[in-house]
């Protein structure tokens, strides 16, 4: 599919995979790495990485590879994760809280800005530094702050209402983890639809198809 | 790319949308749906419903679509999460934890039957009903109960040498969640990398790229 952005939806998807690759290069004190390294670490095809990365210029030299470090920070910038963006979780279970601490938000310029959610446990308190406030000063705190980036993790039932409220407040942008798929093309909004359970189900269809193969191999 | 499944990546990974989408019209009281009514709900297009459905059978009938019950339970037998399937959490941190009371494991017939982990401030006790162990048990506990399935929520520097541990000790498939890509080529072993990162990544791109093209459009 083409984006109208100059490059493709797979194309796109499979940035942020080079950059985990070059990240953990960096760490390994790799410097220099060509396509082909590249693709091995990630079981794609050297032309797929050249073809990519040629979409958004002119990157390494022949014979030469590319610059680890400078190849890393290029793609940040294309990726925009260069530039700092203010976000909030809504639903702040322990999915959410789990993100608060685990995810490197803070190392990859997201900044928390705030939590909501309706559980007196939780609200009036920080999770990670980061103050949790009730749903019910949302639209207030939208009004008053500039939100970049909603990461939407209340429970399924909410999840529609909630997502269609922060359309309704300007949010520009939902990265959705309540399983449940949100459409909101009325509404100027970007929304990923994060599904745990989908890549779950995938594994299970490979672990039983070879399973299957092996009793048919002793047959 | 073909799977030597009789299908390909694709199709298999679509496969849990068309699931989700199935079990939402099921609960709301949606007993037939044609392609194109799932095509709006997921943004693909009828042709695409019908071809991925054609490689494992015949569903529905032309004028009558599909009966909704019917082809959510072929799907999860195709998937093979129909069947009883053993589930290890090693690393019982709080993605580990949320996991763990969040996501819907039993009624997908997924039983945890333990958890591993090197904090004793949660060994030794039940995290919803699950049995939480020290690590160090994880390879005599794999020498007395089968296990189908690992999910695995490390700290990152752990994620190589403990995926190792468990694909020589014969645990068939490893859902990592360690942010770590794991190769583990030369074992019997099927790994799913799940990327929480790249699915934020990819939604900044697009955040970034509306900006800019907004910013044109007043300039």
């Amino acid at each position: 599919m083409k984006t109208g952005l100059g490059a493709s939806t797979n194309t796109i998807g499979r940035l942020p995979k080079y950059l985990r690759c070059l990240q953990e290069l960096e760490d390994q004190g790799i410097s220099r790495v060509s396509s082909t390294g590249i693709a091995e670490r990630l079981s794609l095809t050297p032309s797929q990485i050249r073809q990519d990365l040629a979409q958004f210029g002119s990157f390494g030299a022949q014979g030469y590879g590319y610059d680890v470090k400078l190849l890393a920070n290029c793609i940040r910038e294309i990726l925009g994760i260069n530039k700092s963006h203010n976000v909030i979780i809504v639903g702040v279970g322990s999915i959410g809280r789990a993100l608060l601490t685990h995810l490197e938000f803070q190392g990859n310029n997201y900044h928390v800005v705030a939590g909501f959610d309706t559980d007196y446990g939780v609200i009036g308190k920080t999770v990670n530094d980061t103050p949790v406030y009730h749903v019910d000063e949302l639209i207030d705190f939208l009004g008053e702050v500039d939100v970049d980036l909603c990461v939407l993790a209340v429970p399924k039932e909410h999840a529609k209402h909630t997502a269609l409220s922060l359309a309704k407040n300007g949010v520009p942008a939902i990265w959705n983890l309540t399983n449940v798929d949100l459409e909101l093309g009325n509404y100027d909004v970007l929304v990923e639809n994060m599904h745990f359970l989908d890549s779950l189900f995938s594994l299970t269809f490979y672990l039983e198809a070879t399973s299957k193969t092996k009793e048919k191999a002793f047959a």
